[in-house]
């Protein structure tokens, strides 16, 4: 997706949330949406935040998906500072199993919104279908896409449980 | 608004989330976005829900608002039959203050989002500025209108906190 | 139990809660109700939730029992189509360990009624058990059964408790 | 309701409780379900409980709908003495608005089930619902009272919000 | 300690219960308190609950330490058949690590008390220490190895925390 | 009772604590046990609880009350300074309803047992009760009037619910 | 105090958080702690953040109290960009009641500190003690003051609960 | 660090504790601020606490750090007998994950403040941070040695995500 302007921003506090995060990445890849993936600490890298926060617009981006864990403050700062739609993925985190992210990410003040989805792996996968929903919206092929991925994704529910071993 | 094609859709569960949601209404109205709002029960019309959900891309709508409360199916299930952008308001409930309707909206399993705001009245406010953001991808003028709003916002916080009594 | 109209069916969202769901196919096996299981997911598979709900009071069915995690949607809805008694089965969560399985479908609002077990195996199996209690309302060789089950339930209780190495 | 042997016992831990569980008789006496109500205290009057849980099969009853709050026993134990199908009505509490009741009540081991209901008024509602439905499993005229009930109530969900001041 | 008429009961829900219920009988062991160790099911052997709890006071005990998890009902319903005082230990439960356990033997309503150790083993453990107290009230001998035991507790704790690998 | 030399005293961490506390001290009057009831605060007079912990078992107390709330220290704090009983109730908090005061007193490690009753005035009057069957058990007429009280609480048990206007 | 260089910050996400924090300001009063106060909202005015906490220690500040409640990121936020001490007091939430702003808060990543107080009136009364122990290490005559706090504190604890009509 | 007075006490409840609290230690050792590790029971040594407590100040300590997990006392009693800074640090506990830990430890009451990391090794690590940034208020060689931290520790965030197996 190098050659692509990246449509969607996929950013998170750590490295370690990329085995979280990269499920967000495989649907966009999936789905042929032009993404960009970067590390962004709100805590340890404040003014790489401001950055890209008051640059996403400009460089063409249309969704910003953030994924962070327990005091989670990176969903709720960039979208303090960018009027694009915000999307935050609650990062399971190592205590709490993901409560202290999911409500200080979902639990933002009226004026700034972040679209919260679960926590974790659940979480991010649907943070690209939402992003796919959006940028779809002006983008009657990716629209397609995603129905079929939908349509796919019910095809695949089987009748009946069958035993594993 | 009743002469433009509503944008943006807000369905409630019931009467009682009015007091909630008409906090995201005074928004889109503010901010002159098209919307509807209409009063769809996953539980007590399930048939009104599948009408509304499976016909909602083609009558135009690009967002749907959904608000309910305590066991709250109806952001999910309406996410379940259709592929635009749905972004789910907990409505906070009588006796666990929305920590239930939370939790039912916001952890959809993989492959059906939804993008959950805050509980109650914020997240409705918040909802709205979302669904706003998202429109506003294709739209130049109310991008505008948006960070004029947002500049505002931030011009309204006072320097120093004032006694009141 | 394949020759028989079922009078109990087992659903549940995902091939992945069968795990859960099977001790209450065990349990109906063992007790003689005949019973059938299918995998129904409210969020992938809408339409076959809406088409099992509707036709499963004239397929002679008498209970439903539903498993489901996450926000689970699954029994709420199915009870929001069919007046038949449905008891819901909180299967466990991965991050949340069924707390936001259980809210969603214990905090149903009034009208549409789910009788909730508890979360994971023993609620699949208790779920059984209160079917074969309904069922067997009507039928006295197998509230005859459903009393033999309990007293060898007491009666395999031991007196001391003993070290197990 | 008098005249009739009652089907379904509406039980609760105290007087205390009868402001929530009123509910459930309200909707048996709208649907015609011959009911009685009695107070049975778990904690302070464990032989009445006794004996009534012993007794419940053979006065006819067909149903136990038990409502308590806090550490809620009631429930559960009348559950361990019959094997009729019990419904359990969490009632809010005091201090932890009816977590407490809930999780007593829900959270049964493997072997003796309570179908619970939602916490405080809408659980009793649904508890009544849900008697109803074992009833008119072999009632047809209830059933279509049943029925009626639920058209009753999809009808009188209204098109849109309206203020209400 | 066969020998001796037990002064203490160690009641548990079931088997599963004795790998934390027997630090509790470690401890009564190591301070020479009489004691006897039972398994009574709240829920699978109501009859022989009340027949124990009824007769607890005359067989000479004077003190019940009930174990149990989940719905843990055990301790309540003892205490409600016997004025012996009753103290509770809520055992670690398989989906909500106690809580429910916990919430369930705490939360007793007015009249009928539990005292409530720990969930799991330091409850166990404290359980039998608290016991200890009361029956050392009238035992001098035994108040003074209950004094030796916690000296020695205090002099078991290390002045400075050293590197384990 | 003031002539007496107090078996039991009830102490507390503030005087906002007594609304609550004073139900225990009903208790303990009504049934005749003496008492005394004292403010000790374990964060604001440390040195006064230390004094009090030490000297309790000389004073000829045997059983120690102590009610606190929030971050509530004074229970576990007086029962490492003593082997006698001690019973904690949590004092229900402003902003956490009890379950800081709860954990705060419940959760003491191995070695230093506190004997943890409910959240706020049914876990006083609990306490009461209990320290009540402590001390009957070597006190016969005590222990008649105990078993009074409870037989009054069960005879006062309406048989069924009432309406009250 | 407007004379002097204030040591102290209390800085505050918006007037809404004035009535708890306003607490913090009356005990730096009472205790001679030059000190300023300021609106500052991660969300609505990042740029005043950054200006402030990237500026915080050049104009002689020692400490920062920051209140914020929800998705609170001030504290957390403003740590990010000082080496100061930062406190941060979580403010008691709607809906919430402030678990939300306490683990937004408490719950920081490793790397960027924020010591944390209680929730509400309590939290801001002792971030202004705390940030006051910290000014006194190295100003012996406020240390004094300090302790004579803290002796009066002392000994304004009454000796014995008194009934209050 | 043997040879130089220690200005900062890390001390904790058990041995159990060091696994997180050494993280405390690391991070001192590192920044080369002089410090002692003790490990001192509040409920089991609360003489070696008072001890400790009162003597704080003139052993010429400036802060102390307090890890302890459960019913966690030790900062709290700690801070009631000093007026030096205390930190807290919840410990992860066995059942409630630190939940018990950090709300004893952070819901102190008005009058004497505890600054409450997070739960576990973070938190451990952030206590170090935040008592050199107070010991650094007057030792501007140690403010640099911080900076340098932070700043290594900024630089040290990749740009992006890297797969790693």
């Amino acid at each position: 997706m190098a050659e692509k302007t990246p449509l969607v921003s996929i950013i998170m506090g750590s490295q370690s949330d990329w085995p979280t995060m990269r499920h967000a990445a495989d649907i966009l890849e999936e789905l042929g949406v032009p993404f960009e993936k970067r590390i962004i600490s709100a805590h340890r890298t404040p003014d790489r935040l401001v950055e890209f926060a008051k640059g996403a617009r400009e460089r063409g981006l249309k969704v910003v998906i953030a994924g962070a864990g327990g005091a989670a403050h990176l969903p709720g700062m960039c979208a303090s500072m960018t009027t694009l739609p915000v999307f935050g993925v609650p990062v399971k985190s190592r205590v709490l199993n993901g409560v202290d992210s999911l409500l200080s990410i979902v639990q933002m003040p009226k004026g700034v919104p972040v679209g919260t989805l679960a926590i974790g792996r659940s979480g991010a996968i649907n943070a690209a279908l939402l992003a796919t929903s959006v940028v779809a919206l002006e983008d009657d092929e990716l629209a397609g896409r995603l129905e079929q991925f939908r349509a796919a994704q019910t095809a695949a529910v089987g009748e009946e449980p069958v035993d594993e071993d």
